[in-house]
This record gives C-alpha cells, sequence and structure tokens, in this order.
C-alpha cells in the first residue's frame, strides 16, 4: 500500500502535536479521520491545522458548475467520514468523486459555515495519490447493499459502514476478553489447533492430512516416471550377481588390490540401484494402505490429526499447575448445518480456573459478560448507534440492561418448574418441557426474554444431558454445570465445575460408554 | 477442579482486602502465591492475615520427628513458592510431603524465624483439599529433568520451573502484541484458518478435508449394509414395468378411480425404490473420484481447502478499508524440516497500514520489538531470571539492549559490501557472499552480534529474492523490503512497502511467472 517515500515536511511535523496528544498515525504521516472528527467539539478545535489524510471515497459531488467537489471520506478508524473539499485547480475532480477512490490529500483543517452538518473540514492544497475506480465495474456502489450480495464481494465488504463497523466491534469485543483475563491474573495459552483428541466428541472433526497431497504428487511423478517392471529389477539383480562373481574371480585369482577394489566399487553400485529399483517398485499410486486400511504412519504427523473441536482438555493441564488460564483461538466443526447457530470456524474463549467451584464460575461468567456489554458502551457507541439504526432497534439498550443487571441465577429444576407452569397457563412450544430435556432455544428464550427479562443462569442440569467430565452434585441426578442465557440470543456461556474425584469421574466414564462421543 | 462447594466464611471475607487492594483470586476463595510473596517487602507486611492458598507441593520435609512439615508450594501465578508450615495433628504429613501433591489450605501469614530466606509463611490450621500424588508413579520429581524427558509428559510439564515460566513468558508478549497495536490504532482482524489461497506459495500446506472420514464411513457402511447388485436393479426395474403395466390396464379397462389411484400409488413405490437402488449401486468405496481425479465437490467446501501459510492476503483487504489492522493467529507449514527454525504450527503476527511506506514499516516493526523488550523487563523480570540462570545468562542484558538503543539501518547493498569486506579480513562463511544471494544465517548473525553489536534492519532486497507483490525502488533491480535481524536469532521480522503500481505489479507477476510459487 501507500504513496511512493514522500517524506514528511517539517511543516507536517511542526503541526503533528494537538492538545499535547499526537494527531498523526503512530506510524504513517496521515491523520486518522477518528482523531479530527471523534472529539468532544467534532473537530472544530483543531481549524487552522495543516494535516495528511487518506481513505476512500463514500460520496463525492463536483459543485459550483465544476470548479470544485465535496467528499466524503472515510478510512475506517470511525464510522463518521471526512468531508474533504478539492478545487478544480488542484486535480482532476471527475476521478475523485467516484464512490471507492482512493485519497491521499494534504490542507489545511477549517470551519465550515453555518449551518452545515459537521464540525470540521478539510480544504485540500497538494493530492498526494489517487487510486481510481472505475464506476462501472466498482460493486460496491453508496446505495444500500444486501449482506448475502457482500458476500461475493468479501475483499471490498470491509468498506462499507456495516462491515467495517462489525470489524470495529468483533476488535474491540477481542480486545476486551484479553483485558478482562489479564486484569484478573489469567494466563492465555496457545493450545493445538492440529490435534489427535476429540475433547468430549464435541461434533464432527475436520482432517488435517498430506496424504492426499503426497499421494498426487506420487501419482505425478509415476506417470512423468514409470515404476520399474519386474523385467527391469531382475535385470538389475541380474548385474549384482555378476559383478559378484567377478568380484569372487578376482578374489580367487588373487588380483591386484587395486583390480578388486574397482570390482567391489562396481557391485556397490549395482547393489545400490538395485535396492533403488526394488524401492521404486513398491510405489503405487493412491493413498497409501496397510491391511486394507490407510496407513497414517505415512502422513505428517506418523497418525491420523484433526482440527480441534476445543482446547478444554489441554488447556486444563495448564489450569492444574498454574491455576487461572483462558484460551482465545480457532475452533473447528465438520457439521452439515447451516444454521445461525453453527460455524465450520469460530474464535472461543476457554477459561479454567483451578480450585474454584460453580459459584465462582459462574460469578466469572457473569463478571466477563458484563465487562464485554460495558466495553462495547464505553469503546464503540457509535459503531453501535450504527448497529442500532441499521439491524437491532434495542441493541444499546439490551447492553445497558446486561451490563447492570445482577443476573438470575436458577436451578434447572426450578426452569423446568417455570416453564411447566406457563405451558399450563397456556404457552405452547414446540418441543415437550419435562425434566430431563435438554432445553430447546424457545425454552431458553422465554426464561430470559419473557419470564425474567434479563440474563438467566440455569445451573444443576440432569447429568444425562451433559458431559461426563462434570461434577456430581449429591443428589447423584444432576451436575455442577450452568449456561448463561441472555435475550435474543439463547445460551451465550456453557461452564461446570469438573469432577476432581477419581472414583467418581472413573465410575461416570463407565456409566456413560461410549454415550460420551454422542453428546 | 476444586474442592466442594465451601462458602468463604465470613472472617476470610474481611481478610480479603490489604492495603486497598483484594489479595484475594477474583473467581475463587484463594490468594495466588503472587499477591502474598511478590510484593516489594516479600509479603511481610501481611503478616497476621489469614488467607486460603493452593497450589501444588514442589518440595516437601517432615521436621521436628515428624511433628510438622514445611512445603513449598507453587501455584503457577509467579515462578516463586509459597513456604507452607503445618502441624502434625492438622493432616497426615506423609501425603502431603510429596512432590506433586495438589493442596488447598487455610491459615495465617507470619513472619518466619529471623534467617529464613523467605519473607512470610502461612501457618496452616485447616487443609481443605489434598490430591494426593504416588511416588512411585508420579513422573515430575524434583530433580532437574531434560526438555526431551519433558516432552514425553505433556500434559505435567506446565508444573516445571521452566514450562511455568515459558507460559507467563509467552501469556506476556501475547498480551503486549495486542496492547502495542491497540494502543496505536490497529484493529485486530481474525483472518480465516481454512482456505483456498496459497499467499505466495510461502510453503506446503495441510489439507483441511472430510472426504477421508465419510469414505471411511461410507466403506464401513457398504460392508455391513452391501450396494445392490445389477440383478437388483433389474429387478426393481422390472415390477416398475410391470406396474406401469397394471396402471394401464386399469385405465383401460375403465375401473374404478380408487382402484386406479391405488394402483398408481403402488408404481410410484415402484419406482422411488428403484431410483434409490440406482443411487446406491452408484457408490463405490474408497474417495470419490470424477474423470481420474478426485472429487472436490464431495468435499465439505465443495473444493479443495487448506490450513493458512498466511493471512496476509486477506487482512489487506481490510487495510484497503481501515487502515491499519494486524492479524495474530496459528498459522501452517507442512514441511518436513525438523530445525529449530521450523514449525508445523505457530501464531504469527502480520500488521498492515495503509498510506505507509518502507520508513513507517521500519518504525512500526522496531517500535514493536523495542515493546516487546521493555514488557518482559517490566513484567516478567522473574521469569527471566529463571531463563538467564537456566539457559541464556546474557538475555536481560540483551533485552535491555535491545528496548534502548536505535536499531541500525542499512541497505542490502551495504550488508554485502559489509560482508565481503569481512570475507576479506579472513572471516569464513559456509555460503558464499555475492550481490543478489540470499542472506544465510550465518551472514545475518555476524552483521547483528559481530559487525554492529545490536539489532539491525537490512532494506531493499534484489527483487530475484523476494516476493512478487514488493514495491519495486527507481533502481529497478531492488524492491522496498526489510528484515530485523537481531543477536542470537537472525531475522525475527520480515516485511515491505506493498506495490500499489498496477502496471508493475502486472509486470512483476508476469516476469516472475510460476517462479513465485517456489519462493
Amino acid at each position: 500500500m501507500g504513496d511512493p517515500a514522500t517524506p514528511p515536511s517539517s511543516e507536517l511535523a511542526a503541526m503533528a502535536i494537538v492538545d499535547g496528544a499526537s494527531l498523526k498515525h503512530p506510524f504513517s504521516d496521515r491523520v486518522p479521520v477518528r482523531s479530527i472528527v471523534c472529539r468532544p467539539d467534532g473537530g472544530a478545535g483543531l481549524a487552522g491545522n495543516r494535516v495528511r489524510a487518506g481513505g476512500w471515497v463514500k460520496t463525492g459531488r463536483e459543485q459550483g458548475k465544476g470548479s470544485f467537489a465535496f467528499l466524503e471520506v472515510n478510512d475506517g478508524s470511525c464510522p463518521a467520514n471526512l468531508q474533504v473539499i478539492v478545487d478544480a485547480g488542484v486535480e482532476e475532480l471527475s476521478t475523485l468523486v467516484q464512490t471507492g477512490t482512493c485519497v491521499s490529500v494534504e490542507g489545511v483543517l477549517k470551519v465550515p459555515p453555518e449551518g452545515a452538518k459537521q464540525k470540521i473540514e478539510l480544504r485540500v492544497e497538494r493530492v498526494l495519490h489517487v487510486g481510481p475506480t472505475d464506476p462501472a465495474k466498482y460493486p460496491i456502489p453508496k446505495t444500500k447493499l444486501s449482506l448475502e450480495f457482500l458476500r461475493d464481494h468479501v475483499h471490498l465488504r470491509p468498506r462499507t459502514n456495516t462491515i467495517s463497523a462489525v470489524a470495529r466491534i468483533r476488535n474491540a469485543l477481542a480486545f476486551a476478553t484479553h483485558s478482562f483475563f489479564q486484569e484478573h491474573g489469567f494466563l492465555y495459552v496457545h493450545t493445538p489447533i492440529i490435534t489427535t483428541s476429540d475433547c468430549e466428541g464435541a461434533g464432527e472433526m475436520f482432517q488435517a492430512t498430506t496424504l492426499i497431497n503426497e499421494a498426487e504428487k506420487l501419482e505425478k511423478e509415476l506417470i512423468e516416471n514409470p515404476p520399474p517392471t519386474e523385467a527391469d529389477v531382475e535385470a538389475a539383480r541380474l548385474i549384482v550377481t555378476q559383478r559378484g562373481e567377478i568380484v569372487a574371480q578376482l578374489k580367487d585369482a588373487k588380483a591386484t588390490r587395486d583390480d578388486i577394489s574397482a570390482s567391489v566399487a562396481e557391485l556397490k553400485i549395482a547393489k545400490e540401484n538395485l535396492s533403488r529399483l526394488v524401492e521404486r517398485a513398491k510405489l503405487k499410486p493412491g493413498i497409501p494402505k496397510k491391511d486394507g486400511k490407510i496407513d497414517y504412519t505415512q502422513d505428517f504427523f506418523a497418525r491420523q490429526a484433526f482440527l480441534t473441536v476445543s482446547g478444554q482438555l489441554q488447556v486444563e493441564t495448564y489450569a492444574c499447575a498454574v491455576t487461572s488460564v483462558y484460551t482465545f483461538g480457532p475452533t473447528f466443526r465438520a457439521e452439515n448445518s447451516h444454521t445461525s447457530r453453527h460455524l465450520a470456524e469460530f474464535w472461543m474463549v476457554e477459561p479454567e480456573i483451578a480450585f474454584a467451584d460453580l459459584q465462582d464460575d459462574m460469578n466469572c461468567a457473569e463478571a466477563y459478560v458484563k465487562y464485554m456489554c460495558g466495553w462495547l458502551l464505553d469503546k464503540c457507541f457509535d459503531d453501535m448507534e450504527l448497529m442500532a439504526k441499521l439491524y437491532d432497534k434495542g441493541c444499546i439498550d439490551r447492553l445497558r440492561m446486561v451490563s447492570s443487571t445482577p443476573f438470575e441465577r436458577i436451578s434447572y429444576t426450578e426452569a423446568v418448574r417455570l416453564l411447566e407452569e406457563a405451558v399450563k397457563g397456556g404457552k405452547e412450544f414446540e418441543k415437550n418441557v419435562e425434566w430431563g430435556i435438554d432445553l430447546a432455544s424457545e425454552h431458553e428464550r422465554y426464561l430470559t426474554e419473557d419470564i425474567f427479562k434479563k440474563p438467566v443462569i440455569v445451573y444443576n442440569y440432569p447429568k444425562g444431558i451433559k458431559a461426563f467430565y462434570m461434577r456430581l452434585n449429591d443428589d447423584s441426578k444432576t451436575v455442577a454445570a450452568m449456561d448463561i442465557l441472555v435475550p435474543k440470543v439463547g445460551e451465550l456461556i456453557g461452564g461446570s465445575q469438573r469432577e476432581e474425584r477419581y472414583e467418581v469421574i472413573q465410575r461416570r466414564i463407565a456409566e456413560m460408554g461410549t454415550a460420551s462421543r454422542a453428546i
């Protein structure tokens, strides 16, 4: 990226510091739009400053009979645009005004005429760089586009208001996640992505392999360079025999040392050639097999390997040594489900705390959710306003509610009782409610959206619907598991206290048998 | 993990706040060892406080004819242990003193007798939980173990001084990375792990597939439930014909509507059965093929997919919309190289800045390296002291030097001149030095360790040894690329200004042809 190496002028350097804080991008001579327009005064206090700015034209229009142009320039540092004014004498305006044009400009910040929406605008004196677009071909016009349409223009969609806001929100939540756990003394652990373990059988796995590649390479090589026939091998074997006989004869004849050495050397070459041919004759196209099964000793890790479905097993070994840990990395499910709750690849956070019980677990999960919501309100308010406007009117109110309301905590048994009461009162669910069922999304949302109207933590689930490693409660029927349910989503977080009693977990494993694979 | 849910006593709650800051773990009732011993006074000021602590016994010994025991307890929150004293009346001592025993205890912090190494110790009044170890089987004794040995005990090695220090250092560097880029206005982007793009052909790729699994499932299914033979299909086809004839006869005979409907229904069933058999007869064991090649339309993503070797291409599309971005995620190379510089799976940081040139790139990379080193000195000094003691005497001095010394910046041409001069002066390298070569590790280390004795940034490399997308310099021989070389490591970071001129990059791609695949 970027325009040719233009050293920043000393004039610019002098202007870089405003109000004691650097306006400028730390590693380029551009000023992020955010530093100009996202100030309490909307940037008005910066009038008179000379700056360089770069970004992409959202909309542009020529004015005053083509004597100047207004450009709305966005650089993704915030949802707001910078209004930029270019005179016809400075640059060809017809190129600049096209949506999507990349511009890098230098000029002076000015307060616009009264009545303007923006509080500051940039009067351009030099255009440093233009990356033009062909309006006939540029696929992201200024009109509103469907998210489905944007899926076919993945490389350009970050230039839309929605996707750039999503990028900023996702960035904020990722960093907030690290900040939360670091502030609370957790260590970030990178658990393996390629693994041979299947956790609790959380889902279908992708296989990570080099076998197919290697087989294809070999197949190509065998076509270009066919393997030796049996006759070739026999011929090579014959040469070895002959050379061996020659050596024997020379020795019997007490030939000179040099002659013997020379014939021994030839024998050696013949033997090497034979063994090379024997090896090559074994090569077969296709994936290597042994006893009718795929021979994974030939795979990269000399065994069958998969993409992780969860780092839990690995990070637990760290919790049992350094007490408080979390993972935050990609996980994979090869499930052929096309719902909004299934992804083939997604990033997951998995904290583990030693010496903690279910209460501690719930406290941690609740604190985490509140921290995330508070962080969004604090750092991404303008992006959330965009989301509220375009997609979900209530999202800001919901963030406020979740970040400030203590979560309701009810046992699974109580949750089922409340749902059964609702059914008696006339509420209809698609799936029947009875003690022992895995709550469906409709049940979860009814609890959090209708009954409590706030986040709900349901705990102590029936052991039959949860993983084998969750701590068995004294009733022998439920385990110390919990799920956090939130309005509009349903289940957001699941957790449990792990079974620490060796004989209990042994019994549970025996009880569940291979059933644990099917959870 | 953890002992049964014991609610913290009110007495404990009252003790939780010391010096205005919470001593306690935020989500359990234990106090991290770090909060006790890693204070400027070594914990002496906490004498008299009642606390709960949990961890694993590093070493233990019975004293006073078995009347009490000293335990060195580590919980991984810092390299230091907490000295714990347990009287024989409180708990069976012989179990507690075994290395590896998990203990959770409650007691009062006391200042030890004069002359003791530690500044504070815990006098135990209650043992809340013991997770015993069998000393005959526990594979991590207190004696020093080789790193190679520990590879066979991956699940327990975080309990060693070295691996827990590495975990804390890696955690610190990961969070420092996020902090650095967030402070400087970069957005964290999660680029895809499973991808169809090969970046610049950075290395051999792992394939991510469900084809083998599906083939194995099918193979098993076909054994349990063999596909129909040709005769089966013929028989089914015959039934369809017969049923069709019956329908025709009934219609000709003007049979009742009910009779006709019934026979049409039977015909439909027969047809469905036939098409099911025809489909099943097509099933073949093995990976699905089409025209002699693997049929990837049958794979999970309906095309061949791989694990990413770099998120660069994808994150560049974000830089061209939101200006400053970085990735930090796992990347994969299926290279069969067993050197300390090759890993099949590793985490990589890839920043991209729009509107920046090579100088900006070097400034960013240098600032990042300095920030990392400063962070380690600031937050991980005790762990670095352990590293200095056990593995690398000079590591702390080197961190200080790198974090405070401006990096030398020299062109590749100048670097080659200096190396050639060294050769003239008698220095011997395994690989010959001449303009145009890719600098070998020995050359890089000589530049940084011997000539400059500090980090060196080499820039403007010959275009022939760098990727096609790097910006061509005006000399048409070099590109705006840079590598950071540091003592003891060699190349630490590589970067470049990207080519923004469309016609130049087109020419470069044509010039390099398929060669770019081989870089």
